[in-house]
């Protein structure tokens, strides 16, 4: 664990609260080192830190609703056709439920994970835009992640030998086990080391960190010390349809921690707010990565690992045109000075 | 009018059910003949046929909600700060209100036609996509698309000579014109001449069209004998996230009519259902039309024509990008004979 990795991809942040991460407070979700990290911020909140109902959030007997204070004035419904699991651990409340429209949906904290109908879209492409962007990637560190779909697309790539997952919260992994046996298979790849904690104190393991401990640009320093020269790193970051300003701001901060290349990515989900979600991807100083050419294929693969089937979404055309982007976000991102 | 034309740029179907047009029945929105067309297929219900509320469709007080029975169980709410206007013409029911998340919404019998926040996206994408594919567009036809924001899009192309638009309903003419300055202004360009009435009547007055006079069929056969060989239309299509096997079927229906290239195009609306949109790109036989790439630049146009402004979402990279497909679309597609 104290080895440098080669690279780092690191997993979903909670889809709406990415780049400020303000309900992890006091929380874990952070990441490894590796010859990847993907690092997933789970949704995590302590027992006495519930906010009150929104009471501009619109409800409905019968109908789930997602609503983000980040975007407010909107909401998304979905309809219930019946409740599978709804359970609180020490970090946050959890709830599955079987829908018509998108199969069976999982939330935490009010907040939608993941559909059975969409799940893929994400978990291809936040975990092959940084892992196809590099030749044979060795070591991989997810922090969150903890449904197992990134484990499960990880598994497609056959050079990696060591796959380290941080996940704080048992009873996510114990329910996506149950729930969604076709995600939670990433678990049974033979490479993957599960640690149950703060991968924020993961990170700090790796020798030769910095020495300061403030809150939030450490994450990013940690993680870029934790990779090999030229590792990358790939985080959820917010939708290019939100307050752009917010892209910039990541976009900025990153660029003074990672001294290769950073770029945002976008693709599509339609269970996440504005049907869109983007990504950042990072590498430290080395071997140049040129995240929009992807080098390492694995579009006609036939080795799945422990995925039982084809890509869905994920190709070597798609990754490119994720980092093609709209004129307004363009400008937004190239304001800051490179 | 006779003329052939160049090419063709047809504007938006109703957003939620282009391919099939199943509530255009005994009604207009249809093609002519130009360099280019572009039809847009207003939302168009004789008064008698109204169909009664669906029950399974949610709504909350202060709230409009879209909901499509083509992807039931789910629906996208907005919250309504004003209702600035509800009328109804012998063609549909049009409202349009301000909204925090939006700010102005105009709807037709109960679909969003555009919203002020994201409107650009879907009009320079159906406009510029074959506008910029083949070189000097001269003719346009416009069938719907009656808000006028693709006229303001057109506008922007010096080389065309002429743009027709034939929009069956005038109150939204009117009101597009009272509540949406900025999309309306596409009206304001000398080369537009506005026919109101029904667009299929128009295509047909284009001489050499087919004998017959079918439903459906007949509106893709009247387009392309209205184009000039190597002449393009563009359809508004179904979001890749809906029953994709929609979208094979008119892929494979195109396919016979148009002799030159059939493609399906995506991109990104939030107001649209899966926050995505697909476009039908189409080309007559003639000098060989390349959509992917495109040949006639407008990113660094500096002369916008009726447009206040430079583009905000079209580039040549995000044109490229829009045809690449997500590997779960680009096999139903593929898996119909070329």
């Amino acid at each position: 664990m104290a080895e440098k990795s080669s690279s780092i991809v690191p997993a979903p942040f909670s889809k709406d609260l990415c780049p400020k991460m303000p309900r992890e407070d006091g929380e874990a979700v952070r990441n490894n080192s590796y010859s990847g990290v993907s690092a997933s911020t789970v949704t995590v909140k302590m027992e006495d830190s519930k906010e009150p109902d929104d009471p501009a959030h619109p409800k409905l007997p019968g109908w789930f609703s997602e609503y983000s204070p980040l975007w407010p004035g909107q909401a998304h419904f979905i309809e219930v056709e019946k409740i599978l699991f709804q359970g609180k651990s020490k970090y946050q409340n959890m709830m599955v439920f079987q829908s018509l429209a998108y199969g069976k949906v999982s939330v935490l904290d009010g907040a939608i994970q993941l559909t059975e109908k969409d799940e893929f879209a994400y978990q291809e492409m936040i975990t092959h835009l940084p892992l196809c962007s590099i030749p044979n990637p060795k070591k991989v560190l997810l922090i969150g992640g903890g449904d197992g779909g990134i484990l499960r697309e990880i598994s497609r790539h056959s050079s990696v030998e060591q796959i380290d997952i941080c996940e704080i919260d048992p009873m996510v992994i114990d329910v996506y086990k149950e729930f969604f046996p076709d995600i939670a298979v990433g678990y049974e790849d033979p490479r993957v080391i599960l640690h149950i904690g703060d991968g924020i104190a993961f990170l700090k393991a790796v020798p030769g960190g910095p020495a300061h401990n403030l809150f939030e640009t450490p994450f990013f320093e940690l993680v870029a010390n934790a990779l090999r020269p030229g590792g990358v790193m790939c985080i959820q970051a917010e939708s290019l349809w939100f307050h752009s300003l917010m892209v910039q701001d990541l976009v900025a901060s990153l660029r003074r921690t990672f001294k290769g290349s950073v770029n945002y990515a976008w693709s599509i989900v339609p269970t996440y707010q504005s049907g869109v979600i983007g990504f950042m991807l990072c590498s430290t100083a080395g071997p140049p990565v040129n995240f929009k050419h992807p080098i390492n294929l694995i579009d006609s693969n036939d080795s799945y690992g422990a995925a039982r089937g084809p890509l869905k979404f994920y190709n070597s055309e798609v990754h490119s045109a994720a980092f093609c982007l709209p004129t307004f976000t363009k400008r937004g991102i190239d304001s800051i000075a490179e």
